[in-house]
């Protein structure tokens, strides 16, 4: 299973080890889970390897068994819930409205993606990530990878020809913008007011080049 | 003295005493760079003020006679910093040319703002903040009035129409966008990226209602 792999459901058991298997892989995503939540509740410094098996009831040696180091399993918690996160809110074409709608609940779901509990524990691994440049270089691909999917994901959701120029730019844009709110909303509930931004900047994301 | 001063250059002494002020007045400048510094270089954690007064080779003590607490210290210099490049970049009107330019010139420069050292300083802060209540109390308010103090001076510079919503929403969000390229900023060197986006950004903005 390489890092990007988001623990997918178990198969069903085929041969007298797979229930074995099937709990370590749920141990495995527990701790990727518990792992977010710390880290976005408590921040880097306080997240540690210990923290983390606590919160789940097991041994860090258990924790060890999975995860070697703690950068391993900061950097393999942050991918999958990444990834997760955009299967859940960008890839459900089907509850995505047409016509003006459309924009609306994809700028949403877009500010969603970065207000997210995964979000905000990046947020504390890429500042830590400041002054340790071992760190930096393993998590800016990450950070490269999920832009690119939200990217991706928006201009196929969208419709949007982005040969056209002001096209490529205002959705590029829209991105940053997520980012910024969602820095916004990592000391204070800044929802409202996200809102009402979404909205607004959904209205302004109409006038772009379509397919 | 508040924390709001940004600590103007010393008058000619008047007294006896003012050399002794002056020196006072100066180390105290110097402990509030040397903060924001560390803050950009190294982080929250291991900027203690231990490490502060050694970049300037003062004891600790010397330190704490100027700042009592290290939380002290980091608010005052934020503070001190955002003030003072909000007066170097926002306030300098006359440099600003007229015209479509203008947009060119003050996006860029807000953009700046948002990249300075005081704002990667202030990033560590707010982020140590997420799991520190005390800390958080203390940073919203500040970042508040200088989001307020940017957004003052851009409606102001570009003689904007705020009773209109689109413009007062398109200023605002100028703001957003800044903090999310900031937040990008952090990690790698955006500046080529960011460029591009503040042309174009200011382009977009050129559609702003003006009195």
């Amino acid at each position: 299973m390489t890092a990007a792999d988001p623990a997918p459901a178990s198969p069903a058991p085929q041969h007298g080890h797979a229930p074995k298997q099937d709990r370590s892989r749920v141990t495995r995503e527990r701790i990727l889970e518990s792992t977010i939540e710390a880290l976005a509740e408590r921040g880097w410094q306080a997240t540690t390897t210990t923290v983390v098996a606590e919160r789940i009831g097991i041994s860090r040696g258990a924790l060890q068994h999975h995860f070697r180091t703690r950068e391993d399993l900061f950097l393999t918690a942050l991918d999958a819930m990444f990834e997760r996160n955009l299967q859940l809110t960008m890839r459900d074409e089907e509850r995505l409205p047409d016509g003006d709608e459309r924009f609306d609940v994809l700028v949403a779901r877009i500010m969603d993606y970065y207000t997210s509990d995964a979000f905000t524990a990046a947020l504390h691994v890429w500042t830590a990530a400041a002054g340790e440049p071992a760190l930096r270089d393993r998590i800016l691909p990450l950070e490269a990878k999920f832009a690119r999917g939200v990217f991706e994901q928006a201009v196929e959701l969208l419709d949007a020809d982005i040969s056209d120029e002001r096209t490529r730019r205002l959705i590029q844009l829209t991105l940053d913008l997520a980012r910024g709110l969602g820095l916004a909303d990592v000391l204070t509930d800044d929802s409202a007011r996200r809102a009402r931004i979404a909205k607004f900047w959904a209205g302004e994301l109409r006038s772009i080049k379509r397919r």
